[in-house]
């Protein structure tokens, strides 16, 4: 599976790390340079191509990922984490059919997205551009690799990878076959740099290439986040937790109030948009949806931590300390409060909230609007699960991640995401008086 | 001029620096959240109400900066730094001008971004909402202020200004105006929040309010936007220097590329956006129009650092060293290459420049377009003068800088480049599956 040139790098990465890594974003720089130049069709026939190889590519992948999954097994690593690791013909087919939407996008290269002409006739225009070199650096799942690569090329950027070294054996075979099918389709494979070393000096010395690397999105875990806030000279987009929120105004449609809540807790309690603190209106411990909710809850095998009227709806609930309200538990939990008017529910969530994805179900249209106006959040839902806060439910095709920055991006990150823009001025001789 | 409040502020600044810094950016948070619920016509009419008392205050305003220009003379501050400091009836006037051509301009807050409807019927919307606290610091000029707290104001923002001590006197006296006219508008004055103190320590303890600040921007000499961006924790957005290039190509109106590389490099040498490097295609050795544009220069006062070929046809300039290409003179000096071809010319922008603003003077269609594509910079310029890389230029109002990093905003930027998005999604009882 592994090219000529991926096994030179490999062994050069024995010998000299800094140099490595240097030589890596020097190949990106110019492979982005040229990517950039190209026509979108290009770049969507690279990623149909690339969508073609990794269904062709099948028993390679699947070989390599079983060698991740053996040493996983042997290091005794934990179920949930084999079970991320994991590829099957599925999963790959998966992967190849999330290139092939991200294929379908618009091309966010060249948009415009402003324009006028000026009072001295200048043509003045705001186009998107592509950022350059992102460093992706990631944990564990290997399906990853392959919408990050792609997301990048859609939108005219190098990438370099930098992925868990649970993932070592399947992220190298997904690379061969992402850069084979880009050498293919008459495109530089150096767009898709790999880091082909466990060496976590590695990570330190690409950290370190300010003007070479344009921009830093760590994926995983909170302590890789601040890890490598902590050391990059590079702008860093980061994707904390999520300690997101619904809401239940006080005017609602109780049965949806019930399948939300639930949805948001249960449907995938491991994830960032998943829901962990849920506030009621004061008025449903009389009409007995808060009563409702927490039996529905509790049903579903969620363990409820509440406040003191929560309590006294449903004396099953255990007391939530100060602590609950800002835990992200990613597991089968939930805090549950009582609030005594809307203002007090839209205060909570921001101040505990970590302005990622919060819901307000309501019947009230003043409520909705008001909801979204007010709460500082990346992404604010009405009458809809915190689930769907996510680049493929958002029509991304994927994401590389979900921004909890409040520049540049924001939420779910797709290929419009990974661009920047440049200020074009057209003229016929125009100079300042 | 000072109010009580502000007057209460310097004299605990006096006693406790991190508790004055934090009651700064707790006060710019909280008033920042309310600015952001007014309608934009009552944050316009507060820019109407400030660019009114700007005129109305000019004997107050001029008195509080002849306290600055005492002290800058007793000081020996050189004369174009005197001069920066300096104002009068008619820089005032035209504070207010810029205030109200701030005010004219579209409303960036609320903006759809884009938008669609979900397969599932969920509604998808970006929208653009202020970031939230800025943390401004600058230089000399006190102009500055009043463009720097409109724009915030316009765009839903609070802002927290540090200026520089020489303008301490003239600062306090414009940002005692603005906050007397946004109470009178009924705006909370705290929006715009001012640092008392010319006590260094104070922006040390500003820069660590990470989660109360959300971006600082710099606006003055490199070594200062290198200190901010080494010491702070809050994301910082880079205003650093220009060595921007103009491409004199084969096919060109010869009389236009004379009057625009003469425009960019005198009409004001000391700024950004002025020109610093001129490249010029081998042809124009036989065309004349070399020798022409180095004796345009010369006449006009210009110091010429050329490089073999530009000596060969003009032996009275200088010769250049490596280093001329890489530098920004800021004064009546200009580096002079001859390129072999467009490539060349390029290449050498995307090696030596600091990607601010870079303009090619043609007649041909195909090289101003693949102009516009290959250089990388945040303004590029087809047949027009450098000069013009700026907010008021471009219909901004004014510009809060011109940004020279890549992320979230480059060039010149205005109001809109102060916002950021969130994304909003109205449904009707979604869950996802």
């Amino acid at each position: 599976m592994t090219t000529p040139m991926t096994a030179e790098r490999s062994a050069r990465a024995i010998d000299d790390i800094p140099a490595y890594c240097l030589d890596l974003a020097v190949r990106a720089r110019a492979a982005g340079r040229r990517l950039a130049r190209l026509s979108g069709q290009r770049r969507d026939a690279a990623l149909l191509a690339i969508a073609d190889r990794l269904i062709a590519a099948e028993s390679a992948i699947l070989k390599a990922n079983a060698l991740d999954l053996a040493a996983a097994r042997q290091a005794g690593l934990a179920q949930p984490m084999i079970e991320r690791l994991t590829l099957d013909g599925s999963r790959i087919a998966k992967m190849a059919e999330g290139v092939r939407q991200i294929a379908a996008q618009i091309d966010p290269v060249g948009r415009i997205i402003e324009g006028s002409v000026l009072p001295n006739g200048l043509k003045l225009s705001k186009v998107r551009v592509p950022i350059g070199v992102v460093l992706f650096i990631y944990e564990s799942r290997p399906n990853v690799t392959s919408d990050a690569a792609a997301l990048c090329i859609k939108s005219g950027n190098a990438i370099i990878l930098r992925g868990g070294k649970e993932a070592a054996h399947s992220n190298q075979a997904l690379v061969t076959v992402i850069r084979d099918a880009m050498a293919e389709a008459g495109l530089d494979p150096d767009v898709v740099g790999f880091v082909a070393t466990p060496d976590r000096a590695a990570v330190g010395e690409l950290l370190k290439l300010e003007g070479r690397i344009d921009v830093v999105i760590p994926r995983g875990g909170e302590s890789l986040i601040r890890a490598v806030t902590a050391q990059s000279r590079i702008p860093v987009i980061k994707h904390y937790t999520g300690n997101c929120h619904i809401y239940v105004d006080r005017r609602c449609d109780h049965d949806m109030a019930e399948a939300i809540c639930i949805n948001a807790k249960t449907q995938r309690p491991s994830v960032c948009n998943a829901v962990e603190t849920i506030l009621v209106h004061r008025e449903h411990a009389e009409t007995g949806l808060l009563a409702r909710l927490c039996q529905g809850l509790s049903d579903a095998g969620v363990e409820i931590r509440g406040d003191e009227r929560t309590l006294n709806a449903f004396p099953q609930a255990r007391a939530a300390t100060e602590a609950d309200w800002d835990t992200e538990y990613l597991d089968l939990v939930v805090a549950m409060a009582v609030v005594d008017d809307f203002d007090a529910a839209v205060e909570h969530i921001n101040a505990h909230g970590s302005c990622h994805t919060d819901a307000i179900v309501t019947s009230d249209y003043e409520a909705a609007e008001h909801f979204i106006r007010d709460v500082d959040s990346a992404d604010v839902f009405v009458n809809c699960s915190t689930r769907f806060s996510d680049g493929g439910e958002y029509g991304l095709g994927a994401e590389i991640g979900i921004s909890t920055d409040r520049l540049h991006a924001r939420g779910p990150m797709g290929a419009m995401d990974l661009t920047t823009y440049k200020w074009v001025v057209r003229g016929n001789g125009q100079i300042r008086t």
